[in-house]
């Protein structure tokens, strides 16, 4: 077997006991083989001064948005998206696609993640992107039916079960899919009721936007009578593998369900904040059983797809929804953005352990704001920053080595970033 | 004169304008000379692909509580301070108070901060380190009167006055001192009473904490009858060249009060809610006419000191405690963290023009989080990183070029903090 030890440093183990290890890694097999004392590989990583995590696995993310990174900001959501996002996007090419896929994966690369799941168009493009870049992701086509005529609306849903059809298992099984209404409100009954029986015959977990905003909640109740994820559930959503983004406005009734279909929720507490979306009520979800995760949600309601920052805005925000400062701990924060998004999304990665996947970030700890080290996971998610990772490994391979990603050539990526996102917002504006 | 140039970048003037620009400055003097074309110093700073910011101003702050960071998170305000604080902080020597300060400081060049407010106690170790260091600073002594016998409580109230005489004007005028009475419960009222009318005529303005929790407003109510602030008032504080860190629980009364006195908030946004002690009604402060400031509270509290970050969360928490995303604008933020808290302190500093201090930071463009370059303000507030930051200049010198700080020897900095951090703890562990 070709292998590759990273060597040391401090490794995060399961239940965020930190210990100093070496880690040595089958890159034949993508796979960890041993955590130990003075492990070596043909391929080192040094990880002195350094703690070695599993890699951030993003839940929920629009990742070719980077290029409306800054482009509209300080808007509500329904304005913001009619009048900002929705015009641009509709100028997107499959190449700017491709272009912003890039620049949005180097970033997570950058920032330590290994991991995400992805809901946009012309998904075979990110495909191709996510199989060049060497991360995993879960991807899929994002369909919308209110205000298209049947052939549209059918047209959309089609699609979206189509390319989880087609790219599940791509890139070496790297790529996995999901089935993606967009949202209980612009995906309307009868599609749901046709096309979801049709994702479970598919074998797809189905991935959604739900309970986001006030506005997501009450047409349902007006028109249903009944809360979002009741509807949803009466609809087959909510299956153990599916899993909502936001989860914003939820009852008691609604944390209940969740907790007994087995469903998760990526709680994506910049973009809640930025559009004053609102608190996800996360230790009540916790408390109650759910599997919660993390996410960055699109580069243009955040701004920037560190799941560090992620992180930090997540333990905080927590602990305000809950008014009690004891809430959301760092701990348990390290685990929504590893282990609580992989079991969301069904990856098999989110822990450092013999046999589990080798999606490792290594972060640098000697710089001012990491000092002293009472705390290694406190600084994880309170102090830690993306500019402190200082390798990347996903399936065993090293996408990262000393902060130069080796899978895309980040100059050009950046070049060509800036340029389609000019060019495509002059041609928004007409 | 000796001259600086920092060419070949964007420079960020007043009114959030960005326009490219070099930079001149007379470092004799400290002070910018000119801003326009073809500019050039005997030393020179490259901001290509960069943007040239006023320095930040941390409005409110215990810079030497980095030595704390991490020591105990996740517990309500209260708790955490007599339980986990407190009792570190008394065995902390004068020595520990110089190696956290200069732990704060250095992260403080690094994220490019220029100036800070502080309230601690050795405050002449603090001063010594600002002097080398090459920041501003507004120091101070903070006295608690509460749990105290007369003479104790009247050590601190003399201390107080003492230190902010006595240091005010060193390290050639960049120290500037407050008087600080630590908050309206932990100083009593007959010592406001005597003591507030002599730092009048000291001429020094007064900082103090004020409606961080609703436990500092509560007992203030039942003793008093009036809302803190009306107190605060009634006790002479409340002057237009005194401020009070926080202002989280302020009613529309106290906002007006703030208006009418003129007296200024140094919002503290992740301390907020990292204690989950509330929102501060920022956008409701600004809308009154009430001068708002940044600070980043210590770093027990927060867990770092970039104000980069900082400004991400008061846009954030912002629209959330407005319930509005148009609330708290980036360009708002960018005024906070620049004049906003220069206003509050009382600096000329917050400012690019001809005239001002060249108290400047160099904002560093290329990276995958700052692609595409729609909106640098939007970039500065929402994007932006600690390690984005190229260069940083206070009082016409280069305090830090290329990353390295050139005042402080950063790898002596974090080993004496790592080793003062772990003897302090095992001391306070017993």
């Amino acid at each position: 077997m070709t292998t590759l030890s990273i060597t040391g440093g401090r490794v995060l183990g399961p239940d965020a006991t930190v210990t100093r290890a070496d880690v040595l890694v089958d890159q034949d097999t993508g796979e960890i083989v041993a955590i130990g004392d003075d492990l070596s590989g043909e391929e080192t990583l040094d990880a002195s001064n350094a703690l070695v995590t599993p890699g951030f696995v993003n839940g929920h993310s629009h990742v070719a948005m980077t290029l409306l990174r800054g482009h509209a900001d300080d808007k509500p959501l329904d304005s913001w998206l009619r009048e900002d996002i929705w015009p641009v996007e509709a100028e997107l090419t499959a190449e700017d696609i491709r272009i912003g896929a890039e620049l949005g994966v180097l970033e997570m690369i950058k920032s330590g993640t290994t991991a995400f799941s992805d809901m946009y168009f012309e998904v075979e493009e990110i495909a191709d992107v996510v199989d060049q870049a060497g991360v995993r992701a879960l991807l899929g086509f994002t369909a919308i039916t209110v205000g298209k005529d049947d052939e549209g609306a059918r047209a959309d849903m089609e699609e979206s079960l189509e390319i989880a059809r087609k790219l599940d298992g791509r890139a070496d099984g790297r790529i996995n899919t999901t089935f993606q209404p967009h949202s209980l409100t612009t995906v309307s009954e009868a599609y749901l009721d046709e096309f979801v029986p049709k994702a479970r015959e598919a074998g797809v977990p189905i991935h959604f936007h739900a309970n986001e905003t006030v506005n997501e909640v009450e047409p349902i109740v007006d028109e249903h009578g009944v809360r979002p994820l009741e509807y949803a559930t009466e609809r087959g959503l909510l299956e153990p593998e599916d899993f909502i983004a936001h989860g914003v406005h939820v009852d008691e009734r609604e944390i209940e369900l969740l907790a007994e279909t087995d469903a998760s929720v990526i709680h994506c507490p910049a973009s809640n904040m930025k559009l004053a979306s609102g608190m996800a009520p996360v230790q009540k979800l916790l408390d109650a059983g759910v599997t919660v995760g993390l996410g960055t949600d699109g580069a243009a309601s955040n701004n920037d797809l560190s799941m560090l920052d992620e992180a930090r805005d997540a333990a905080m925000l927590g602990k305000l929804a809950a008014d009690d400062a004891t809430a959301v701990t760092a701990e348990t924060v390290v685990r929504m953005m590893t282990q609580g998004s992989a079991d969301a999304l069904g990856l098999d990665s989110g822990q450092l352990e013999e046999g589990a996947p080798a999606d490792l970030a290594v972060i640098d700890l000697e710089s001012p704001h990491l000092t002293p080290r009472h705390d290694l996971v406190s600084h994880l998610v309170y102090a830690a920053a993306a500019s402190d990772v200082r390798h990347t490994v996903c399936d065993g391979q090293v996408l990262m080595r000393d902060r130069e990603v080796l899978t895309l050539e980040e100059s050009a990526v950046l070049e060509r970033a800036q340029e389609a996102a000019v060019a495509l917002v002059g041609r928004a504006d007409g």
